[in-house]
């Protein structure tokens, strides 16, 4: 036997190779630095779970996933106008409140759903007080809805009421449209529970000014094209969840020429133009609906084990399958961990909440987290985090985007198609970026950060896929 | 002595350790990966090279040093305005042609920058045709100078004629003035040398439509902080000189209100956006003067072996040192590594030109690469390639910057400050990125690629620097 020092100059007189076993995020990262790297195909034993390959009736769950994916990468989602959601959004009503997440009801409902219907109330004039609004809102008489059961996303507490302006977006491949809000802007706003005066003036604003202007020069612009947009913008340091600045530049440089076209009044251009300058979330309401319209043709392949919606209300996480699109599978909201603004802490936050993880069930997002080291940074990580994050979720997802790639990773595609197979089989679970609102209605955003999906909705699908 | 196969066992059984002997970029890069480094700081015998420390009269080059970067990094460069040439560039005549690059005389300009003083000879109406100006060009009658003897810059050919409305930016903290033209877009354009009817008549547009319409705007905006757009642009996949793509989105962000409320004609409002928005590159020439306005104050440090300029002309390349402004350091200009547009081959490359080398000079540009792979993945590379060779680049740099810095890099600060001392002893010379224009007058950009400045001229530097 040779000597420990032996050994180590033994060692060092060798060209350094590692073998890699296991997940393959590491060896990638090593390969890139140019360390030859053996990579082994291995994954703990699934113990009890065994790879479901086939529906009872035949059908080839790969077959079905590869089916999907594809039309989600074939989707062309392009704005192709405005309107109020009473006159575009089907089966809204007067008296409907739509919200994130999967179904819930007044009384189940957390502080910051809450006080945005609240506030929304106000707003629509039904109610003359936040008080008077909630006890309207607990009578009976308003239709609570998820957004997503009308081709809707929302961020945050996700509320759309009757005369609120929406974007509709329509995917040209498969002549499906969605639909969201436009985005309020941070801090004291109604999408994270507050309500108040200034939130109302400001939607007020926004249906008087911002919403005309826009959809005059939307009308006249070509389509803009959210699929081009968003594969920019991931080349631009966003993920278009938790950081949209590229994604509204490069918006206001394809709108700015069709307000100064469509509106006379410079000044009024300039109002819209600055308000959006001041909101580098604005892309965040298109990115979403884009995200959602792109998803809803792969809902209904039978055998699809790809998920289509991960959304959450503040009290319930849901997600549904491609394969059984009319199905929510939930588990209690996560708690986030963030940074929260001065003056709030961890006490104040409230669980996991909204929409937006349409852009992770999407490809991009918190998946596409190599693409925005900028938010790893925000919450204490490193630029490499960023990418081992990006690598742990090509783990659980069925392909790599063809549209949608990242250049810190040599523009390889980004992760999609969460596959609820291999969240089980791997055991990882989904990482979101989000937003924190105050559990309390009425106030408003606190932080950001991230979390995981929680393991129960999973386990729940997965059962159901092993009697499909 | 243990058996072959004995030792790989040993070696797997073991954790893997690198030692790094010499440049730092690949101990960096491993252990952002986790991988545990050693590194040992180590370079070539210097052969010759003892380390310079102080002039003969007893000036601490490093305290020179220190105090230059200081004075280059707390520069704050913002729009002030803009207006012809003729009427603010200092020394500038109705007979004065400014060129990029060190000084030259017609008779050894390369094709390009021929082309250019014949277009702009043309398009200021002193000849009637390119074949008449390349006569009076060749006469006498015209002052050549280079845009460096005037506070100005000028990217590929720089040619700056006295009716070409330029930008006017001020370092705010040291009350200095840089000069530059605006971008007039990619392909047959005058900085590449090109002339004909599409040309002049562009620049017309530029001088007639363009210029007034920005000047009016950008007289009632707040002033533009260009290093705060720099910082952001860093950020979002540009290294500001061969990519600008977030930094003309982040100028169009701040200007496009100020379009709107200076500019009753909304037709042409559109076109002055849409002529920035179809030019990526339009930035250049904001982020080239600011490097100027920040490094100037640094001019006339005794002692201080740092670069204040690098350009060439298209013949010669050449430096500035910050302790001996007033004289160049030349040698032949370098052939460039590229990519060729459709119908051209390096057959048809001019040598390196142009004075956007001023971005490298200030801690950005080719020094930022790892900042934008997409260009070093334009060129065939690797994100690692682009990593490795900001790496690179600190080696010959005598700090990092404070505001310039690179989320790849987990935010560290750019290389800043080229130590012509640093050069010498490690044999690592600048690398640059940049345009290539055809070799003869009057044809335009035929590709785009990087290169490494020549030796000679800081072999010449030096040994001036060791009499000091």
């Amino acid at each position: 036997m040779a000597s420990p020092s032996e050994k180590r100059s033994e060692i060092f007189r060798q060209p350094i190779k590692v073998i890699n076993i296991g997940l393959t995020g590491f060896a990638e990262s090593l390969r890139q630095q140019g360390v030859p790297v053996i990579s082994v195909d291995w994954r703990p034993p699934p113990e009890g779970v065994p790879r479901v390959t086939h529906t009872q009736s035949g059908v080839s769950i790969d077959k079905a996933n590869a089916e999907a994916v594809s039309r989600i990468m074939s989707g062309r989602p392009v704005i192709v106008g405005l309107d109020l959601a009473k006159h575009v959004i089907p089966g809204m009503t007067e008296r409907t409140i739509l919200h994130a997440g999967p179904p819930i009801n007044w009384e189940r409902m957390c502080g910051p759903t809450r006080g945005a219907v609240m506030g929304a109330l106000v707003y629509e004039g039904l109610a003359p007080s936040p008080d008077e609004a909630a006890l309207l809102a607990a009578s009976g008489e308003i239709v609570f809805d998820p957004c997503h059961h009308h081709h809707a996303v929302g961020p945050m507490a996700g509320v759309i009421s009757p005369s609120m302006p929406v974007w509709i977006i329509e995917n040209t491949e498969f002549n499906n449209h969605a639909y969201c809000t436009l985005n309020e802007g941070l801090g004291k706003v109604l999408r994270y529970g507050a309500f108040g005066e200034d939130v109302y003036k400001r939607l007020h604003w926004m249906a008087d000014v911002l919403y005309p202007t826009l959809a005059s020069a939307i009308e006249r612009s070509d389509p803009i094209d959210l699929r081009a947009v968003i594969a920019q913008a991931l080349h631009m340091g966003d993920e278009c969840h938790n950081r949209n600045r590229a994604g509204t530049s490069l918006f206001l440089r394809t709108i700015t020429p069709w307000l100064a076209r469509t509106c006379e009044d410079g000044d009024r251009i300039a109002q819209v133009i600055e308000f959006i300058n001041d909101n580098d979330h604005f892309f965040l309401n298109l990115s979403m609906p884009a995200a959602k319209a792109m998803l809803e043709p792969a809902e209904g392949i039978e055998g699809s084990t790809v998920l289509t919606v991960m959304a959450r209300n503040g009290t319930d996480f849901g997600i549904k399958l491609a394969g059984d699109p009319d199905r929510w599978f939930t588990a209690p909201a996560g708690i986030v961990e963030g940074l929260f603004l001065p003056g709030f802490s961890d006490e104040d936050a409230n669980p996991d909440i909204g929409d937006s993880t349409i852009t992770e069930t999407a490809g991009f997002g918190g998946f596409a987290m190599a693409a925005a080291p900028a938010i790893a940074s925000f919450v204490g990580g490193t630029a490499q985090d960023a990418i081992s994050s990006t690598h742990e979720m090509y783990e659980i997802c069925f392909t790599e985007h063809e549209h949608f790639t990242i250049p810190a990773l040599d523009f390889r595609g980004t992760p999609l198609g969460i596959d609820i197979r291999l969240i089980i089989e791997t055991g990882i679970l989904p990482k979101l970026n989000t937003g924190i609102a105050h559990k309390d209605p009425g106030i408003g955003m606190v932080g950001a950060g991230i979390l995981r999906a929680p393991r129960e909705c999973f386990t729940e699908a997965f059962e159901v896929i092993r009697n499909w």
